[in-house]
């Protein structure tokens, strides 16, 4: 008799893992070096071709006069919110309680640049129109999530958004766009990342979601941002001697699959399609718009994690590594879309999804 | 008839370049990756093996029971001064008026932190005891940086830095450690590098000065200290998903180069002793205590260019790429011995010297 592995391992033991891209393995980096001449020269603190040509290209995908690259789109991020709150002399913003400012920096915002958050919307759904209309409290900027990641990546509808950028210009309030998984978005929206940069006043944007990079960001907005951004950099520790490991990774990363992201996106709604007629679970959205949705279970984590271990097993296919408590009675877990969904044998996974439902259905 | 070269130009022309480790290249991260298994994983937001292992590895040559990895020492040092400030709850520290903090971060300390600085000793030497005692102002922390780069890389007696530490304790003072370049002054000093850092409370220290690495820097203290520094790092947006680019660089150029030290040291004494013998040159310090020492010239910029450029081209020795005016009629460059000092022809080292005080002879 031998103990049970942690979820997490069984994942790891699985032939057919479901999402993302593969390994977060140091053979990543081996791979995006293997083609580059070692004689290409580092960038330094900021200058050089390496750096400087990448954020010449991304800000031309975005639409904008500047861009600059951030080795994480935390510090990008708070970045462009200080300069904003900075220029109109107003130390608050406006953004949704689970950004990720909110719940994944410790405070960063708050404790490092005195920054206060004004909430919008509730926990389960997107800022809508009526919330910006709704403000009475002045903020400098707002930022908008798109998708919003922590309810299983939703999003407004593109009128919405042409609506809340209206108002904010009405108002003087900078819109600031949190493009973690901007191109994920692009096929529901059938916008260029241009069209949609274009309602916003800064963008941040991140290479090792959906792109697949190792790391980095980049944010883009009007030059003189982006030179107040480039002093901001380098006060948070952020204009390292030489980012091109990251920046390597993220131009080849961006080459080779911000034209996948339709594969992912149509992939990602057949698989959502598949869990719904699973007794006892639900996705959400219910169908996808971006390459990620989130699994929720009508059963407590402590009943799902065997069922999954020993599907996992049977079948070779592993559908997560970890599964978050939603309450005492519920469960979930995120699927982001990536390469491996493609090559997967998808008569096995719908048997496992099939094992999954008989399962679960037993539970009852 | 051609336009002269830039002196950076012909400096990276030369077949010679006297400083450094060799060239900031791609090929550098190739060559540490080449022996690394790709299978290896990824460190993710600081915690695996990659970066676990390391940091313990460098808490136990720094004789401290904790230490994390930072990106970049800019936010490494602005975080232990915060945290040091936090705690006495005065928000001021005191260092030295070329430290790092003072004159190439933008003012980071100030504009994130909020913390003021009080400037101890001039500009043209380190602190030394009398500085600590003099001080009236209330401070939480002193920064001390060993070697003080911007002045050549000087240093204080070990006795001195006993003392101050002893002072400081009496006074409540935390004494933080600007160990950029510590390994680099342990054969001056002959002290282990766990020795001097008993005598601080923090200790930061850079992988990509004298020991060659690409980018990063060890945070090291007690647990606590430690622990506050991880939540700030989160805060600053150092905690990035893969730091492992930085992390396998760094601890392969710890084991390549440190055991190099007094290598370099007696490189840069021998070499700064035949600059002295150069009309209108001068060393500092004058003995270098470290690989490293600040070349002046009795000349304006202007007048020392065209001969550094033309001694390059004759000899194929190359000096430096870049001159720094310190007024109208002097300048000077800075000079870190590493490895490709021993692989050059010192024949033709001291004949290119000798060519050079022909030559500024003839501008007296």
């Amino acid at each position: 008799m031998t103990a049970m592995p942690s979820l997490s391992d069984a994942y790891k033991g699985t032939m057919y893992p479901i999402a993302g891209h593969g390994p977060r393995n140091v053979g990543v980096l081996k791979k995006v070096l293997a083609p580059i001449n070692g004689g290409l020269d580092s960038d330094i603190y900021g200058k050089g071709s390496i750096i400087e040509d990448f954020q010449r290209k991304m800000a031309g995908v975005l639409g904008k006069d500047g861009a600059v690259f951030f080795p994480s789109g935390t510090m990008a991020q708070q970045v462009a919110l200080r300069i904003w709150c900075d220029r109109r002399g107003i130390a608050k913003v406006a953004y949704h309680p689970l950004c990720h400012m909110e719940i994944h920096e410790q405070g960063g915002l708050r404790e490092l640049h005195r920054i206060e958050s004004l909430l919008l919307a509730d926990r389960d759904r997107v800022i809508e129109l009526q919330d910006v209309l709704d403000m009475t409290d002045s903020v400098s900027a707002l930022l908008l999530e798109l998708p919003q990641r922590e309810i299983g990546g939703q999003l407004p509808t593109y009128q919405t958004l042409e609506s809340i950028a209206s108002v904010c210009r009405e108002r003087g309030i900078k819109l600031h766009l949190d493009g973690a998984r901007l191109f994920e978005v692009l096929p529901h929206y059938q916008k260029t990342a241009a069209e949609i940069c274009g309602l916003f006043d800064s963008v941040y944007i991140s290479f090792y979601k959906g792109l697949g990079g190792i790391a980095g960001a980049i944010l883009a907005g009007e030059p003189d941002f982006i030179e107040e951004a480039t002093v901001w950099k380098r006060r948070h520790g952020g204009d390292l001697i030489s980012l091109y490991p990251y920046i390597l990774s993220a131009d080849q990363a961006y080459d080779l699959r911000v034209h996948r992201m339709t594969q992912y996106y149509v992939g990602a709604k057949e698989l959502a399609a598949l869990f719904n007629e699973c007794h006892g679970v639900s996705t959400r959205p219910r169908e996808p718009v971006s390459n990620m949705f989130h699994v929720h279970f009508a059963y407590p984590a402590a009943a799902v994690v065997p069922i999954l271990i020993a599907i996992y097993e049977e079948t070779g296919i592993g559908f997560t590594g970890r599964l978050t408590e939603v309450d005492e009675q519920h469960c979930s877990f995120e699927l982001s879309i990536g390469d491996l969904y493609e090559a997967l044998p998808k008569d096995q996974v719908r048997a496992a999804l099939r094992q999954l439902s008989v399962r679960l259905l037993a539970l009852a």
